[in-house]
């Protein structure tokens, strides 16, 4: 093995200055998908991308239009009796907000040391960079060891909406074996991990309405109905002050770990807690009963976003308001289904809600949790090929946050799904000076080619 | 009595058209005292103001110049034994957003029927014009019964720093026995009314904070402090759902009312909550021990004004916010010390703020609370004389809201101090499309005039 894997290590090498020209000039297009104004660039990004499949030598490549941000789907499929294996990324990237706290021009990429820092540079232009050249190269270096699929998405950051709808529309034409997600996190720059599951959610606007106007509180304080004083009556009521969640039900359908996932986080543990306390420089806090890991991975959070309505501004204003609403989202686990969470929800929100107020519960976005297989051929080649290229054991982790994408694909196309990415979680992406390290960009490069090696071995798997 | 009274009726009546003339011209001058876009505006208005003092044949007219917006003083002191009167008013407004809620410019006064819509209608240039005329009718048909002295601010919808600086500076000379506030409403267009008390305030802002920076849900949900949470939190243990507030000590200072001011309020009460009903379009709620007149005259209220943090726009972002801030307010009663109560509150939130969490109380704001005695000679005065005007019994009530300059005239001058005004609570002081009652109005010079006599009559005052 170590032979074939050399000659990709080299033969990637060699195009060292290729791959960084594409992956900086897709970062110096501000490919904001979430402001309109933008639109025409998110267009650039996605064309140059099509020229980049097209430099790769892939197949039908092609631009397919949507409601919202076009598709980008290629694909190579003359490897007869080697499994399928669907491409994912996306071109599309977060705001910039707040600008002021940019040491550079978000969409000038800067190389700093190791690092290159841009908007988009950890999330997600890194790994969609390095899957097309990790393809490019193989199929530069004579063939390809599996088919491939790529179907890359625009609308990542904002609705994600174009893509659910095409895959289900258009499951029969994307037939895979393996779906391999290029959108995840690594634990360290030196600690390669591979997520088999992350969270499921329910966003909610939870409206309170009171008096029909808004209200003088010297006239009317006492008197009235506060939609504000309401809505922090029920949201104290949804959880403890000290984390636990207090909506029936909700913890029933919770699938706790196997001892095989336990063993695996054990080791994870103190980086984990370690850096996520760096992090947020204060320490963690949660549901006493759970351990940090267990919290973030494992069990159903609920967090409160925004509260909005009543007096905003600098100084005092003495107003009642008529209506205020606040934003919430529940983070699910396997096997919690967002419809049935958010019924247990306007349940819980109804018997909480105080005497003159109404509510109402206008659901934002709902996205199942995800959850594959460690054991599945496709996730075991996937931890070997990682394992190889960094030369150290593979960490098998759960992520807490959610990527409804992965749950779709895999539902809808049957196929073992895995994820995998090459940011690290202070590289701070959606934030200022969002980076990513190079060294750990081009290693990427070669994991993803060793990961196309790795599937192609597996026997029997078409 | 009645030949004397007549003749100011009459005398007024005569003069109904350039008292009209004064009214609408003032209510022309966009005397928006908060925004500094406006300050030309309050300038040209302070200006009228002099002018109408001028022609009213007072003495000593000035603008007296201050930190903040002017102050206007004028007097009349020619009448050797009898009390001096210090008569207050204001002649700012707030500010008119909602604009698209007017259904005429604010600005450009409008007569429908027997009402004046315009911005100040009822809050203050209505009693301001009327206490000035009054004034003048009465030094038009001869003398004064009493020694005046005008007092008149322009910050009373924004500061109201500069009147109280200046009246501790100059107690001196701003010596008087009764004070006058025309600044208060009435219970019906035929139901006159006598405020002898109202709520003083701790008007703060409750800061929340966490983790050093804005972070995901995903990643750090259920591990991380929220800020929105806490405050949510803390609100929610401020108060129980029904209404009872929860600080230990609070309840302590309240001063019950006595057995008289209870027999006057019962017979106010049906009119009371009737009008509250259909004004908020829902029932009145709140401490269930308490009758709804008592929780609005009688008792600390507590309510929350605005959420600020976190995500406030359309759409859903899974922050948890560093940082986020609530507006809340406590309405106190006698005999009830605003700085004392702002310790207990900062001592309840400490108890109730949420592990991880960090809080601090910015004050905003803070007024002690009025009372007079409704038995005192000018106070009683004061009933004979609108009692007269209205041919109706006067109802003696407390108000909810706050007049802080009411006590500091009050213990700064130590002087009997009666508030009153003619503008109805549904009249939309503050709201869009702010109106007054005319033939209301002109009772108001009527009885502005009957006022002033009848404190002439008071033996011994001076």
């Amino acid at each position: 093995m170590t032979a074939v894997h050399d000659d990709i290590t080299m033969h990637i090498e060699g195009r060292h200055a290729a791959i960084l020209e594409d992956f900086q000039a897709l970062l110096r297009i501000p490919s904001i998908s979430a402001l309109p104004t933008h639109d025409a660039d998110t267009l650039r990004a996605a064309d140059y991308v099509l020229g980049m499949l097209r430099k790769a030598n892939l197949e039908h490549v092609q631009r397919i239009e949507t409601d919202g941000k076009p598709l980008l789907y290629a694909d190579w499929l003359h490897a007869p009796g080697r499994p399928t294996v669907l491409l994912y990324a996306h071109y599309d990237v977060q705001p910039v907000d707040p600008r002021s706290e940019w040491n550079s021009d978000p969409f000038a990429p800067v190389i700093e040391d190791d690092y290159i820092i841009a908007r988009g540079a950890c999330d997600d232009k890194n790994n969609l960079t390095a899957i097309i050249h990790a393809t490019a190269a193989l199929l530069a270096e004579g063939t390809l060891p599996v088919n491939v699929r790529f179907l890359i998405e625009g609308e990542e950051e904002s609705s994600g909406e174009a893509i659910e709808a095409y895959v289900r529309a258009h499951a029969q034409e994307l037939a895979s074996d393996i779906v391999l997600i290029a959108d995840g996190g690594i634990a360290g720059h030196d600690q390669p991990q591979l997520e088999y599951g992350c969270r499921g959610m329910v966003y909610v606007e939870l409206i309170a309405r009171g008096s029909q106007r808004d209200l003088h509180s010297g006239t009317y304080g006492g008197n009235a109905p506060n939609p504000l004083f309401a809505l922090a009556t029920i949201i104290a009521g949804l959880k403890k002050p000290d984390g636990t969640i207090t909506i029936p039900g909700l913890m029933k359908t919770v699938r706790p770990p196997s001892e095989a996932e336990w063993a695996n986080w054990r080791k994870q543990i103190p980086r984990f807690e370690a850096d996520m306390a760096a992090d947020m420089g204060t320490p963690l806090v949660g549901d006493p009963v759970q351990s940090p890991i267990m919290r973030a991975w494992a069990q159903p959070t609920l967090e409160v976003h925004g509260f909005v309505g009543g007096f905003q501004d600098d100084g005092s204003k003495t107003v009642i308001p008529a209506e205020a609403k606040v934003k919430l989202s529940l983070r699910l686990v396997p096997d919690q289904d967002p419809a049935q969470v958010l019924k247990l929800l306007q349940k819980r929100v109804a018997k909480l809600t105080p005497p003159g107020i109404t509510t109402e519960i206008v659901n934002l976005g709902m996205g199942m949790p995800f959850f594959t297989d460690p054991t599945s051929p496709a996730f075991k080649a996937s931890v070997q090929a990682l394992g190889a290229e960094f030369e150290k054991e593979v960490w098998l982790a759960r992520a807490g946050g959610s990527v409804p994408i992965a749950t779709t694909l895999q539902t809808v196309l049957g196929a073992d799904t895995v994820m995998v990415g090459f940011g690290l979680e202070n590289d701070g992406a959606h934030g200022p000076n969002e980076h990513t390290h190079l060294p750990t960009f081009f290693r990427g490069v070669r994991s993803f080619a060793r990961m196309l090696r790795a599937f192609g071995e597996i026997p029997g798997a078409h």
